[in-house]
């Protein structure tokens, strides 16, 4: 691709002289003589002293002299975002339907689908199309893909599971199986069926052996845009807002609501029955066990407000002094006495 | 169903004139005009005045005046249990063994067996009457599962594994993978062959994406009723009394014992080698580093009596104060001093 | 296999009368008459005086009286990988391409390799001699698997991944889905394509239901010899060196590097875009949120050198005294002052 091309794609300025094509994008320190590659931050500009990649994308804000063709840009990631589209069209599964795909009665499914080989596909399951199912999913009775959505291999979907269009899910994510709801008599735990079902909205994406549970009664909900990382778990009846984020390993407990574009951190959780406000952010390993405002940011266990718990971590790292402290003051105050 | 029959089948107490039959189960804020619903805490209460449903199921304590029927019961989960029995009646996968499924030598399989698309059954495995096993599913030679157990897709058990009957295990959980076990050596890691089997009694529960491995040496063993969720490790030779409860991402390292009856909260782990006793809970996020007694309540990490750990909690939160105490203390005594 | 041949395997010096042979190897409170256990730590001796087991290997420093058979030895783990190498050569898969497996275009395989029922293997894929597929792998475009390497059941490895000799890879383990990367632009989320690869090389052991992520650009790398246990997540374009240990529920953001011979606790995580020095050990729940130089010990949230957050975690056990100590004093103070 010309460097000229990819400058008017991403909107860019260039610096020093624009020679010819680009092969192929690479990161900064493995890039080639005749590769693109990106600097999006200040601490690793050095790093384009080193580089052998003939052309960096840089921010707006770089004034460092350098025998590189830079392209500078207003926002960087999404400059990436643009390029890495252009150089990622690789075909990873044959347009059709595999001979070995078992499917159901009444299962429909639109143009141009994907269905790989050994998918299985259960009775009255709808597919729209362009949709692209890899090797070895299952999906239950009565589900519905919408378009342009890509499955990949081993994924577990279960009966009565809504997934909308632009949806996207890593391979050996679980989407609907029983929420944990168990009551206990007589000293055992009497299971409570699972009859909820899940709606998965537009543009969601959901990483790799992630779980989202069915409701009890009624749906668990993903909405629009969501996206969602890998070894998450998300219980029954939980409601995501649009545009929610969240990093690996978080959990949330059953019936947790998130309002729209809440993110939170790898590894954080929450108690169950709980509201976050939309635009509240909770850092990596939060614990959240009570409501939180919208626009806040927390952090911590039991989380709280992110400067308060800031400040707390600070005052508990000046516990020892302040025992000392304490003790110095008890002799002087005995000291005192004695001379008193 | 007559509303009349649900009554008598959760033993309940009507409110309200008995006006027929009722269509569905749905959540309280979904429900349509022909619909039951369930209000089972106080707190929830209002929402009977907003739902569309026909008939409510609440608990004993239910005075407030509506125009709905309720259906007043002593334990309104149970209630639950045996309405959603009947509402979940639906045919997840056919009886028989479907002509993809690949079985290997000396397989054995009782009565009424569903054995799914492209399930692989190893040699010697033996399966019970009723036992329903999903597509895409591995068992490894010689292991055996009881009656009437499922087996969502894509879980893997592999060999030597024993499993009881009434268990359910969700999709892509893997049974009887190696233990993490290493020889260092030089600076490396040699692995020590996992030789030992896992044993799941009757009436386990076993979550998406959860792990249990095989026993290095001796049997990794979930006794009977236990209920396990999602995204659970349960590390080599670990041994779960009857009637354990687990919430999901909780991890237990090897050779970790769990009397009956004890509770985990989600997120919570243990260190390896020690003994939690009968009915303990351990609070969400718990931390066990050592031994803990029966019937006690933890939290925190390192986990401690969830009593203390509240208290410490709130100390926490009040250091600051504490700081700006000691600091005027001291001024004062500075003060004293000068004076003197 | 015979008493003096197990000795002569382990460099074990015998006590005891030798007679015979022993049938398998048990754990010592299952072993029956003819069984050989292993008793490695001196906190579990007691058990030799109740076991059925004929043999028991036990380290060096042993010294107490028993009828029992015991071989010493120097390193008991080491004999116990020996010993159990010898007692675990079942065959799990057979060799051979099975029928049902689906071979792409352009595969290479090396000689004596298992490829098990419904494996699917895209176009281009290289996989060396002896190498074992379990059933239900899918393996995408242009990947290549070394020699001797075990892939369990239902692994997803996607396109471009490359996997060394001897590596051994756990049901439900997902090799090269997308890294969690997306531009945030008018309150949503799009998504930046992920073309980077990932390498693995030799004796790499990846646990059951573990994500490690391909590289947004470049690739994620796991060196020689590194072990990795269940649950965890690997972020694109993280970085192990050789011989780095993760236990379970583990998570490492993106771009993190982990120098060789690190190792880190069940359920440890750490922010992104840092470096852990060699030999580091981070104990199990760290949470680590900036560089940690070579040879340390840390733990706690955030972490800290080992023994500075004992240390930290004793005062606050010391909180509540410190509170009423300081209670003491003010009241002390304006004592003395009112005498004053």
């Amino acid at each position: 691709m010309l460097i000229s091309e990819i400058t008017k794609l991403i909107d860019g300025e260039i610096e020093g002289k624009i020679k010819g094509e680009i092969d192929k994008v690479s990161a900064i320190e493995e890039a080639k003589e005749n590769d693109l590659t990106f600097c999006l931050e200040k601490k690793y500009f050095d790093k384009i002293g080193t580089t052998k990649a003939k052309a960096v994308v840089v921010p707006k804000s770089f004034s460092l002299k350098t025998s590189k063709i830079v392209i500078k840009v207003a926002n960087p990631r999404l400059a990436m975002k643009k390029i890495l589209e252009v150089f990622s069209k690789k075909v990873l599964i044959e347009k059709g339907v595999h001979k070995t795909a078992v499917i159901g009665k009444n299962v429909k499914h639109g143009k141009n689908v994907s269905i790989g080989a050994y998918v299985v596909i259960s009775d009255g399951v709808r597919i729209e199309d362009n949709t692209k199912i890899f090797p070895h999913v299952f999906i239950g009775k009565g589900s519905s893909i919408g378009e342009n959505t890509i499955i990949y291999s081993n994924v577990s979907i279960y009966h009565d599971v809504s997934i909308g269009s632009n949806v996207i899910i890593h391979s050996s994510a679980v989407i609907g199986a029983d929420g944990f709801g168990f009551v206990p008599l007589n000293d055992k735990y009497e299971k409570i069926p699972q009859i909820g079902g899940i709606i998965i909205e537009d543009d969601v994406e959901i990483g790799a052996c992630t779980t989202i549970d069915r409701g009890a009664i009624g749906n668990t909900v993903i909405k629009k845009g969501s996206k969602i990382d890998n070894l998450v778990m998300i219980a029954h009846n939980c409601r995501l807002g649009e545009n929610c984020a969240l990093a690996a390993q978080t959990g949330l407990a059953g019936s947790t609501v998130l309002e729209k574009n809440v993110s939170m951190g790898g590894q954080a959780g929450t108690s169950g029955h709980l509201t976050i406000g939309a635009k509240t952010t909770a850092m990596a390993r939060s614990g959240i066990t009570k409501d939180i405002d919208s626009n806040k940011v927390v952090s911590g266990f039991p989380a709280q407000e992110h400067d308060k718990e800031m400040k707390m971590q600070a005052s508990i790292r000046r516990l020892e002094e302040l025992i000392n402290k304490v003790n110095k003051l008890g002799k002087e105050i005995k000291g005192q006495r004695s001379e008193a």
